[in-house]
């Protein structure tokens, strides 16, 4: 099966019937969003952290409280259950990992969807930049760094990178395809030697799979929306329901009009649909 | 005395100290930003009408509920003294316009501060587009158009533009160097016939003052920050303090620092000072 080129909704619907699998490599071409559902009565806080971390943090749509349908991002998504995989944290700490939402959803849910970094991978590979973890079929290597984000209320945390080994000859290339997209982290934060940034063992990441980097390549850091994971981890919120990391919320919203998102054009055209 | 040059410090001590007047023509090439300060019980669904219609409310810098010095956009500016005039808004009427807010100043209100489009100003007269408005030492044109914005909780209304008639000719490098300012409106949202947005009256703005067009002219407008405040008038929210309209507060970060504020490196700079 062909899953570069599979449509978003085609992707989604295997999600609810159980295929269980990284959505790297999966529907080029079309955004791809973390999901972070916390109780209301942190969701002022959890907002503000992101405003305050724009770059890990590109929020593109907010549901009601309670609400799991999305509206903006894809027409009426379930985001119970269209995603591969969940993380169930309480207090702190994960408490579960499944692939189906269903019981643990809450009429107190606030959920964020937040643009992420796999969404350029298509065109990274059309620019001759291979994925090493698609190639290695795993998910995208993610570490938490010593660059620390700016608090809001009780979250607080460093900031957490996806990292993709680059050929040198590439760099600069990796550097401006990326930039163009700063709703999905835009251009990396980070090249080069991992330490400077906090991470011990580029071969031992705190989420998603290591990687193999090849003598020629250098390894390259991107913002990651597992930051406001972390972040919501440290205040230990009593509960916090997320994709798995790299199992992710693939999206109807094609790459070229990411950065016209929530403008008065893009409103008008969504109240017309 | 040439307000153009002068450092936006220097224009926030004479503003603190009864200076009354549209900062339009001041400190060119420094960011100015709307002010809104509301009660905290607002303070989630008001963020998140920032979040869902970005292109006039850039959000760049939250207080903590009851804080009143900036830490981001001004080091240590007082946002009830440093701005050359408020509107104090009680269950969405209008109810005073003042050069001091301290003795309005509520220990539960949330300060937020929007990139806004005075910004550029400068820019543009450097390019060879001079603005009307400074011309003829009046604030700029604003009007409440028929572009619905996407609403959050009890916030709601119409996009809110303000407009700057500009050359022909001169058109497309007004849209250039704009669209490069995301953070303070970015493009115009809308050139031309201001009947198409639901502008009766060109010569009757709804905020600031109406300036002459030329026949070679043509109106261009941008979102504008007090898309907010007319939605907060609309939800009818028991205070509200903001700033005047083209009675903005201007920071001390300068326009070609926008695009990195809030990101990593740029938060690593601001925790090392």
């Amino acid at each position: 099966m062909d899953y570069s080129s599979m449509s978003p909704k085609e992707a989604r619907r295997l999600f609810r019937n159980g295929l269980d699998r990284p959505t790297s490599g999966m529907c080029y071409g079309y955004l791809q969003s973390s999901m972070k559902a916390i109780p209301k009565k942190y969701a002022f806080d959890f907002l503000l952290f992101c405003q305050r971390n724009p770059v890990p943090e590109p929020v593109l749509e907010v549901l009601e409280p309670g609400a799991y349908e999305t509206k903006i991002l894809a027409d009426k998504a379930d985001i119970r259950t269209d995603i591969p995989r969940y993380n169930v944290y309480e207090h702190g700490k994960l408490k579960g990992i499944v692939t189906d939402a269903k019981s643990y959803w809450r009429d107190d849910l606030v959920t964020f969807l937040m643009g992420g970094s796999i969404t350029f991978e298509g065109s990274l590979i059309k620019a001759g930049i291979p994925m090493r973890h698609i190639e290695e079929k795993v998910a995208v290597s993610m570490y938490v760094t010593n660059i620390m984000t700016n608090p809001s209320g009780p979250f607080w945390g460093g900031l957490v990178v996806s990292m993709r080994p680059i050929k040198r000859s590439k760099l600069a290339r990796g550097v401006e395809i990326t930039a163009k997209l700063p709703n999905a982290h835009g251009a990396p934060i980070w090249i080069g030697d991992p330490k400077e940034i906090g991470i011990k063992d580029i071969h031992k990441p705190d989420f998603g799979d290591p990687v193999s980097i090849k003598e020629d390549e250098i390894p390259v850091f991107w913002a990651c929306g597992l930051t406001s994971i972390v972040a919501a981890q440290n205040a230990k919120v009593d509960f916090m329901l997320t994709q798995g990391p790299g199992y992710v919320f693939i999206t109807d919203v094609p790459e070229e009009h990411l950065a016209y998102l929530n403008t008065p054009q893009f409103i008008s055209e969504l109240h017309s649909k």
